[in-house]
């Protein structure tokens, strides 16, 4: 099984799956793809025929999205808790992770992967939102803070114990700690910092960091 | 049970977990909120919080996406095949399924919702597609092309019989009549054409636009 992914620097669509399948306990070789170079677009197509990353080789088949390749998860490993327990949290979670993976579109592209920002990786770069990445930052507060309050309040994560939202989390996570966005002026009240911090201190995204940065230092 | 939608001459993103619903044989009533109205965000706030349609409502709960939606219909209708029974089948087919709920941007922007676009039912209105759309056309009709060969070989959906693609991509097909997308000129060999006139003659989307008539002539 082969997990094919963006550098772990720049790459924060790839953290989803990596994320999902470490939780799973998978075990996975990771094919990286150096992404910004004029040959990354050849270099995907030898790899993932859908030319995007990241992609999961398996039984011989490509899948080749972050959302697919969890749902693949949830089928190969029944036993691991990828969702929450209670079923309206679980509905809930996936509402969360499909509006992520659907809309949220000025924040991947203002906030997105560029040359120059290493999100993965503290670098402490402060960008002034506009007024469109405002109102998609102000979503995210806002769906956060709603998910928190009716299902996650026994635990750090967005429905408590940790779950398939909180891997589609982490990368905006990166990038709101990268950016400096200022959480308060976009409708927080302490609870989207904190479930930041949860979610920058999980001991799987602190081992891609430190990959990331073992990659900028090379 | 009641699912939140916009009006269906317009709404193709509506129409996806609309036909699960029905291919599942669930029992729900509708909750139509006119779009392209000044008051089209308040009505929708007021029945869908997070402020999106479709949204369904069950059990208490509202669940607001259409991918989110299906992944409850998956649940609550084990017997239903809304998915290819093939596993291989089954893995690609969320990986088309989700690269079309994230991805295709300009295909949902050049080709989107507008008061001017009752997509849903025949205006023959061309558009000449610029060269960002015409990638996505591109993509499109090459992606369906590697699934139809693999997979469509006996039926004539995307993976043979219906499967949850197949809602996902009737809104394509729609929005590809209406604007008189020429497929040939985006890599068609007469596969695409086929399909798409499977989804179009659907006895389910053939009710939809039925209705979508109707609204316009009201």
């Amino acid at each position: 099984m082969k997990l094919i992914l963006g550098d772990k620097a720049y790459s924060t669509w790839s953290l989803r799956p990596w994320l999902v399948l470490r939780r799973c306990g998978a075990d996975f070789n990771e094919v990286m793809v150096p992404l910004n170079r004029p040959d990354t677009a050849e270099a995907i197509a030898r790899h993932a025929p859908a030319g995007k990353v990241p992609a999961l080789q398996v039984d011989g088949v490509t899948i080749w999205d972050s959302l697919a390749i969890t749902l693949w998860a949830e089928e190969r490993f029944p036993d691991v808790a990828l969702w929450p327990a209670d079923a309206k949290a679980r509905w809930v979670a996936r509402s969360t992770v499909c509006e992520m993976h659907s809309a949220f579109g000025t924040l991947r592209g203002e906030l997105g992967m560029a040359p120059d920002h290493p999100m993965c990786v503290v670098q402490d770069q402060p960008h002034v939102p506009s007024e469109a990445l405002s109102a998609d930052i102000r979503r995210m507060i806002a769906m956060w803070k709603d998910a928190k309050a009716r299902f996650g309040q026994n635990g750090p994560f967005l429905f408590g114990d940790w779950s398939v939202a909180d891997a589609f989390f982490t990368p905006v996570a990166a990038r709101f700690r990268h950016f400096r966005i200022d959480l308060n002026a976009h409708g927080d009240d302490g609870t989207a910092k904190a479930y930041i911090d949860a979610l920058l201190s999980q001991p799987d995204f602190l081992d891609w960091e430190a990959a990331g940065r073992a990659e900028l230092a090379a």
